[in-house]
């Protein structure tokens, strides 16, 4: 056959099409806070829940952002810049997959993340701020960095020697000194469902 | 309550539940080719026959790539390395969430696709070769980029002023030339479910 006039064709799968067979929408929750305010423990709470639903998500955070994507980047404020705008371009890339992303990163500055606001677009973004006072978390200190920050042996480090501004407005504030991950993770689970992200009622799985 | 010992939590939702919950493993389908071999336009005919299956996809190329993440990336040589180091690490990322990354780059090294090979891992990732004649890609040039390239208006094009080194060995090599983006589709269609890969009858969601 001859088929030497093929032009490009546009993607046939959009994201409609996916939250339709899924029965949810897609989105991106945006963790902020210092270390050690419980952005990963909770997203991964949040996650489980979302999966018992019957969901599409994933969990961007350090553990596999840092060491492969952008691995090539340090900590200064360039290179923090240059890792979240990374992961805001692909945190892109999973909601147009249909999946709910969840991303836990420190993501320091407010312009950053004002950014990735703007890229992803505001009906699709919630920013979450893990708002835990510093001592909490350099008490719970789980891999030694502050300890190390406070002895000059880690650098820039955020909360320590480097800064951290909280967000003006955000979606939702979790006092994660206060109260539990699972417990932080429901209050993220009722904001999605508010949203209309998630509707019990409409999912497909099971 | 009282939770300042929290460490971190492994993530819960593994590989492994999210292929129990769709009925299908995730993988990397790799097409690599010269611009206009059809490497696009297959990659998308397929995601249409997977959706249709109720499998879980993703079509990355150079339309939400190249524009997005790999914005600040030109055509040398080392930018087409980091570009294609950067969506295998994305395609890894997509194959953690259990969808099947279907991408859409002419990829022209075979040091470059080798490295994602290795980082993707052998079980996951198949190599697609849109084997297709320089004479008859450059006839199609939908985009009028060869004509660009030939009138030395773009630079460094693959195949015209830069080079394209074939896959050794490949999974598949599709004579693009020869057959429609729909029967092209059908042969990888076919290569997923003897990989099982995907399997009509362990499918989930309808």
């Amino acid at each position: 056959m001859n088929n030497t006039n093929i032009v490009w064709h546009q993607a046939s799968v959009v994201r409609s099409r996916r939250s339709e067979q899924l029965g949810h929408r897609s989105a991106v929750v945006w963790f902020t806070g210092l270390p050690s305010s419980g952005k990963s423990t909770i997203a991964h709470a949040l996650e489980e829940w979302l999966y018992q639903m019957g969901c599409r998500t994933f969990v961007l955070d350090g553990d596999n952002v840092r060491h492969g994507l952008c691995s090539d980047l340090g900590f200064s404020a360039e290179d923090r810049a240059e890792n979240i705008r990374r992961i805001g371009e692909v945190a892109k890339l999973f909601v147009e997959a249909g999946v709910i992303v969840l991303t836990a990163f420190i993501s320091p500055f407010r312009a950053d993340r004002e950014r990735v606001r703007a890229l992803v677009g505001e009906a699709d973004f919630m920013e979450i701020y893990c708002d835990c006072p510093l001592a909490v978390c350099e008490e719970r200190d789980p891999k030694g960095h502050y300890q190390k920050a406070r002895d000059g042996v880690l650098q820039h480090f955020t909360g320590i020697s480097a800064p951290y501004e909280p967000p003006d407005t955000c979606s939702l504030a979790l006092k994660t000194g206060l109260y539990s991950p699972v417990e932080c993770a429901e209050q993220v689970a009722a904001l999605l469902m508010k949203r209309g992200i998630v509707n019990p009622e409409s999912l497909r799985i099971f």
